[in-house]
Formats: C-alpha cells, sequence, structure tokens
C-alpha cells in the first residue's frame, strides 16, 4: 500500500514547523501525500515553504526526488491555524516545543479538533507520551513517533507507545511510516533516551572518557568511528557485525569477546556529569580542527554526504 | 613521500599469514611495497597467494587497484622460514596467534634475525606489546599497529606504543601507514582494548542489555544503528556529529543533553556477564533472521558492500 491508501486518501497535520517539523513535511509530501502545515510562530510558518523548496531542489539535483519540486510543493499549505491544520487529517505529526505543558495542551487542542479516529505521532525525542497524553479521549491514539533529523536522509524513526496506546493506533503508525520510506523500530517500553539515544549515550559516554584520560583525542576517536567501526554499522547494524565476525555466529562471538566486553563496560562504573572543565577540554579540541564559524558550512557538507549515503542505499542490494 | 619512499626501498615481512596477515600483505603490496610473508602452517601458507589473487580480482573488478593483478602478486613471496622473510626488511607487521608466548618468542626470534633498526608491528587486538615485547633488544622498535579487517578496505589502525617503545618507531609506522592509505590514530596508553574496541564494547553492552530487558528486539537495534546513528558516524565520528547538531557547537550540545546521557550511562552499573540464557536469547533471534548456512553468502554481501563505501569515499571530498 502507499501512504495514499494507507491515509485513506486524507490528509497529514503538521504541527510545529521548525527544522524538525519541516522535514517531516517533505518526507510525507514526497511520498504523494497532502500536508496541512500549522506553526504557531508566524515568521516560522513564513519561512517554511521557501526552506522546504531549498531543500527540495537539492534533493532533486541528488535524483532523490522524481517529480519536479513545484509538483511536491504543491501539496503542502500552511494554515493559520490548528484547527485548520487538523481537517481532514488522518495523521498528526506533531513537532512543537519539548516541554511537558506544551504538548499537554496540543494533545487536548487535537482531540477536541480532529476527527476521533485521528493518530497522533509526537515527535518528542525525551519526553515520554506518558507524561503528557494521558487521561484523554484521544489517549489511546497517541504515540511517540521520533525521527532523525532529517528524515528525508535518515530514515530510521522510533515508534514508542504508552501503555495506552491501541494496536491500531500503532499498526496506522507504523503502515505509514514504512509507506513513506522511513525504516521503523519498534520501542517496547517507555525507556529514558529511547533505542536511538540509549546507543549514542553509551558511545559517547566513552568517547568523552578517552579524551578525558588522555587515552585518545577527540579527532582520534572520531577517526576510529568514521573510518573503523562506522563503516560496517552504516549497512549493518552491530549484531549483523558480530554475527559475521566469528565462525560460529554471534553466539561463537560472545563466548569468545564477552569476558572482555564486560571488563571494559564495568571499567566505566559511576561515570561523573561532564562538568565546564571536561567541556573545556573537549571543545578546545573541536575548535582546534573546527572553527565555530566553519560549523554552518560543514553542516552543508554532512548533509551532501548524507545524500550520497542515501544515493548509495537506493543503488544498492536490499537490507535484510 | 609514498610507502616506497619510507621504507628506504626496503621490503615488509608479513609473519602469520592468516585472514589478518593476508589482508596485511594486500594492503602493503597495492600500494608498491614489496613483501616477504611466512606462515609456520605450510597448509596457510600455501593458501595466501590464492586467497589475495582472489581478493585482488574483486578490488580490480571494482576500480581500487589500478594495475594488473599479477602485477601487485608480483610484489609478494612466500618464504620457507622467518629468517628469509626478514632478510632486507625495514618493518615487520606480525599476525600470528593472539597468545602471549607465542608472541614472546617471536619477538626473540625477531630480534636475532632481523636488521638492527626494523620496526615491528603487531596485529593483536587485545595483548599489549608490554606483555611480550619487554626487555629485549628490540623493545624501542616494538608497537601494536591493530588493524580492522580487512585493512585495504577499512583503513582504521591503532598505534599502541609501550612505555619504552621510541618515537622513531613510532613515526616510521605512522608514516608507513599513512602512506598505505590508512587512517593512523594514537592510542597514548595501554588501555584493555585499545579504543576501537573500548567504543564497540559500551554500544554493544547497551543493545545486548535492551534486547534481554526487552526492550528491542536484535533487528530494531540493527536497524537503529545503520538506518540511523551509523549514517551519519560512516562519515563523521561522533564528536564531530554532536559538535554538528547544536547551534553554538559540542559545547553547547554538552550543556542541553549532558544530563541526559548522563542519566542513560549510569543506569547500566553493574552489568553481568552474557551467560548461557542471554546468548542463547540474542541467537535464535539473530539465526531466525539469518540462518547459520547463511552466513557464508552474508559476509560476501558485506565485503561487496564495505567495497561500495570504499568506492564512495574515494570519490567524496576528502575527510578532514
Amino acid at each position: 500500500m502507499d501512504a495514499v491508501q494507507v491515509l485513506n486518501g486524507r490528509s497529514v497535520a503538521i504541527l510545529g514547523a521548525g527544522l524538525v517539523g519541516a522535514g517531516w513535511a517533505i518526507a510525507f509530501a514526497r511520498a504523494g501525500v497532502s500536508v496541512r502545515i500549522f506553526d504557531a510562530d508566524s515568521s516560522t510558518a513564513e519561512g517554511v515553504l521557501p526552506f522546504v523548496a531549498k531543500q527540495l531542489e537539492v534533493l532533486q539535483a541528488q535524483k532523490l526526488i522524481k517529480e519536479a519540486v513545484n509538483s511536491v510543493l504543491s501539496r503542502m499549505t500552511v494554515v493559520p491555524t490548528a484547527a485548520s491544520a487538523l481537517e481532514g487529517a488522518a495523521y498528526v505529526q506533531e513537532s512543537v516545543l519539548e516541554r511537558v505543558d506544551v504538548k499537554r495542551r496540543l494533545m487536548v487542542e487535537i482531540g477536541d479538533a480532529a476527527a476521533p479516529d485521528v493518530v497522533v505521532g509526537s515527535s518528542s525525542s525525551g519526553i515520554p507520551a506518558s507524561a503528557f497524553a494521558l487521561g484523554l479521549s484521544i489517549t489511546p491514539r497517541v504515540l511517540i513517533v521520533h525521527p532523525v533529523n532529517p528524515p528525508y536522509l535518515i530514515p530510521l524513526v522510533e515508534l514508542v507507545p504508552t501503555a495506552h496506546t491501541s494496536l491500531e493506533a500503532m499498526e496506522l503508525a507504523s503502515s505509514l511510516m514504512q509507506a513513506i520510506g522511513q525504516s521503523v523500530i519498534h520501542v517496547r517500553r517507555e525507556v529514558e533516551g529511547f533505542v536511538l539515544n540509549r546507543l549514542q549515550a553509551a558511545l559517547l559516554r566513552e568517547a568523552w572518557s578517552l579524551v578525558r584520560d588522555g587515552v585518545a583525542t577527540c579527532e582520534d576517536v572520531d577517526k576510529t568511528v568514521r573510518d573503523g567501526l562506522g563503516l560496517r554499522w552504516s549497512f549493518m547494524g552491530p549484531f549483523e557485525t558480530i554475527d559475521l565476525n566469528a565462525p560460529g555466529g554471534v553466539a561463537d562471538y560472545a563466548r569468545r569477546l564477552g569476558a572482555l566486553y564486560l571488563s571494559i563496560a564495568n571499567s566505566r562504573k559511576e561515570e561523573g556529569a561532564w562538568d565546564s572543565e571536561w567541556i573545556s577540554l573537549v571543545e578546545e579540541q573541536r575548535r582546534r580542527h573546527l572553527p565555530l564559524a566553519e560549523l554552518a558550512s560543514r553542516r552543508a557538507w554532512r548533509d551532501a554526504r548524507l545524500m550520497k549515503m542515501a544515493v548509495l542505499r537506493l543503488t544498492s542490494d536490499d537490507q535484510r
């Protein structure tokens, strides 16, 4: 089923149109879906279509969209109220401020104005839906749909239900995400950081400690990942990597290397906060490598590289 | 300087010609260096050139070597003794069994037979050089030069000196590795797992725990990395990733998210061993996803994907 079929021809409401919301608008509209966009801040609302148009042009230059830019843009409408965005919507993607009170107020508003079967995905990267979506008529139809930025280049989305999210809502969100080309995982409990940030946190904590302890520089840690670990991890996950790295597969690998990994992991107990001294050490190394004034141009370089990765994936064998 | 110049026209001795040693032979010979290969096991020694020839053909098909396969092969000689491999060698890459007594015996042998200025890089992935290379005339010229497999596709090498390794030896190894196209990091102390496996361990421990706790399946963890975190990590490291992910760079990022990462990291204290029950849980999920009989063909797929990554890197802007 394509995305339009999953939605029964109805639209998607984008609430909050900053960087995250605008990225979502591209991901949906590129897949043929009509999106109605609202942001309470009028200058953000005015900026969204010009920003989106620019991104679409770059995507087209890389052949990552097949239609004319204007044809994708024609499926986006910026509207003056949340209620207007919700008209005819089968699905809402909310990307408003990461604050419980703001998200809670929005849930009440959606419950009042939207169709009774609407499903709401929250882009929250940290706050679980149970913190702002319980005790409402809409409760069974709310879940976290956490993207990586930008979602039109990095496909992963984490679906995190509350204990009260219905199976139907999960299935609609999952089908819709797959139909627009995202890679969906199902986080089965509301753990802090969900899955992606927990994995990132584990690696980052070790990385910061290695720099503090003088074992390696920031740049050498970065090389270790980008010229070593990250090459395989960009098309296989960590489990598949180790499964292929021992003659008898993952169990064989675990028996050979489990003790080493346990010993390494347990050598990092009771870590303290990244205090100002520690942050200065890391910052000083990074700024020597990349001056603050070059952050913006480096972000453009990063996005261009992400597009090359997206093209590579399109022209490679399917993952499995 | 090219590799031949770094070596003053002298050769490289490859001691131990299993998967790791054979990979090194390709990495050196591809760069124009003459390599003399020895393995104490005669069937391993006989198998190395046919194996290498096959790999070179695949590399050539992907345009990752520019010469004829036979021209690269002509720089490799399999010899019947370690002493013969060491003749004329300016550098030794040892990849023998990962056992202290075996490596110690080899160091003594190299000290007796090699030129007095030879530098010895050990492929050891776990044993630090101070465990097998101290108290010898050769001690100042031994260090760990730890590759990722295969080194001709994954450029990272970790250089780990002992407290007695000379600066000259470090510099020769570093120059040589860069000249053959590797990406070199300098691990400043002999920590367990060096840098690469410490970073991998941190992420793997969290991954295994998420599966045990029923938060995510192995496959969903793998998706999170390959369709999310790993895309950026394949061309930027973790520090550059977060440096670009906050308006004010890494310090700004650390102030915003440090508390979350600390909280996540400290929720994984006192982890136990991967016992047989835990291993079975992971193995069962992996085997359902990829039967044991398909491991070999999946490894071939992995190597083909690594080659595509290598091609992508060659045709992209330089890293910095």
